[in-house]
């Protein structure tokens, strides 16, 4: 298991599901810690197929509020509810969120019983917020209706600790180390005083995922995917269709790759693949992006993606 | 094809969906017509996965407003929109189903804009209605929530016409031969009267389809299974716990199974079974209910099954 974190793309279709792509829903770990980003209708079942328990996730965070991306929603909180679930969920997203789920409640008569945190925004930007493994940001993306780009960036890590180095200085096995590695100095037995940066690497590069879609490209997911490890970003149309991409304030895979490569980021999934391009025209998506940032990979259902990896 | 009908198990789970069994949802086509039972999150790709065009549903027979029946209606109602359905769609279930499908228009801030029918009822027994191919009648069942089980009868089809006889009797060959087979006698060239009964045979007898879940054996479902063809029939948990049964107002394979017998079906399918009941256990809710009614079947996802057909 990646140390660092994992990406699951549960569905990566756009609008209308095909027997290809689900609708859009984003399996993420980073650390510990399990959170989706968007919530399409089956996105219980699809957990389940790539095995993991829902009771794991423990943020769900929203783009907007069109279908497609939310009625998954009622489904697994309902199906929480069922499975005993005591403990928090936390749902992020625009306005609206919370009149969507209690609709449901009261339709249903189901009350959920377990706490269930809706945090709603509406702001042009929102956070960072710190969410234990990670922090969350959200600016607003150039959509047809009010949708938010999220940008997740790990916590900082310890560097390496050289064992080697710390034998020759003869640092004992034990707590001291374990200061060390945390950043503090310590003073050994014979009275010396030991740095840090003597035994212990610099801190990995933290990595970071940005989550844009729908959306044109714009400002704000330029800003939020800022020398990014990964970038998931709208990608609905080919280049022919660049208008209808203008039309329904969608993105082509060329656009997306000019805005991975303006932010610098290192690796680059092109998303929300509109069903009227099969798998052919999928790598046509893909040679269309490649030739402008050579990093991109077009996403899959049922890909599995550790954060650590480039393209 | 079967001409009579078919049906098609796309879901057959109960409350929780499992790996092998989607939430309820039942596609039935009589004569050229088709329609859902129930609508559970994911039936818009079950259908996919049957290529069956959703386009075909032509009504939505809700059982009741349990998440688990109705959370693929969103989604199926707005894909339809997105694929330029122009032609009227009729949802039939109990009261709230209105302001279940408003709530989500509002939320999403999608119109639906092809004619979508929603017809609710409250009464304890409501229909027959005519719907062209067929006729459907609801009555009340016993469930912890107001919930509706439906029959569905075939209109009744013309007899076989003996083709033999009608040379016998020179009867040629053009408009009259057709209009015995629609019950008018014809008169012949040399005046001869014949009436139908001479060349047509008795019409075959209606197949119905009942459709009963959530609930507890009641007088309700007896009623509406009464010598019914297929009898889809809850039966949520096995034997050994039926007083989970009881608690939760569901059904035992056992008390579906009796409740077949008394009213005569030809074919009983045991249907919403528990994820807590795996393959092996699913057979055992089986020979427990043939036991009591040997032509049970176990309903599975996937299953296509004639209308025509015995068990």
């Amino acid at each position: 298991m990646d140390k660092t974190g994992e990406l699951i793309f549960l569905g990566t279709g756009a609008a209308l599901p095909s027997l290809q792509r689900n609708l859009p829903a984003l399996a993420v770990r980073m650390g510990a810690c399990w959170f989706l980003c968007d919530c399409s209708e089956g996105t219980q079942t699809s957990l389940m197929r790539q095995q993991i328990s829902a009771a794991r996730i423990g943020h769900i965070f929203i783009s907007h509020l069109h279908g497609d991306h939310i009625f998954g929603l009622p489904g697994l909180l309902t199906s929480q509810q069922l499975a005993g679930r005591e403990h928090e969920l936390h749902i992020w997203g625009p306005e609206g969120l919370a009149v969507f789920l209690a609709g449901i409640e009261s339709v249903t008569g189901y009350a959920i019983r377990y706490p269930l945190q809706v945090h709603e925004f509406s702001a042009p930007e929102w956070g960072p917020v710190d969410l234990g493994d990670f922090t969350v940001r959200a600016d607003l993306l150039q959509h047809s209706r009010f949708c938010y780009g999220y940008r997740f960036d790990e916590k900082e890590r310890p560097g390496k600790f050289d064992e080697r180095q710390a034998e020759a200085l003869g640092i004992p096995v034990g707590p001291g180390r374990s200061a060390l590695v945390h950043g503090q100095a310590i003073v050994l037995a014979d009275g010396r005083r030991i740095d840090p940066a003597k035994v212990v690497g610099p801190p990995p590069a933290i990595r970071s995922l940005v989550y844009c879609t729908d959306t044109r490209p714009c400002a704000g997911a330029r800003d939020l995917a800022h020398q990014a490890a990964i970038l998931v970003h709208d990608s609905t149309f080919s280049h022919a269709l660049q208008q209808r991409a203008i039309e329904t304030t969608h993105s082509t895979a060329v656009e997306a790759a000019q805005l991975a490569r303006e932010a610098g980021v290192e690796t680059l999934f092109l998303y929300h693949i509109s069903n009227r391009h099969d798998e052919a025209e999928g790598e046509v998506l893909l040679q269309e992006a490649r030739a402008m940032f050579a990093n991109t990979r077009l996403s899959q259902d049922d890909l599995r993606w550790p954060l650590d990896r480039k393209a």
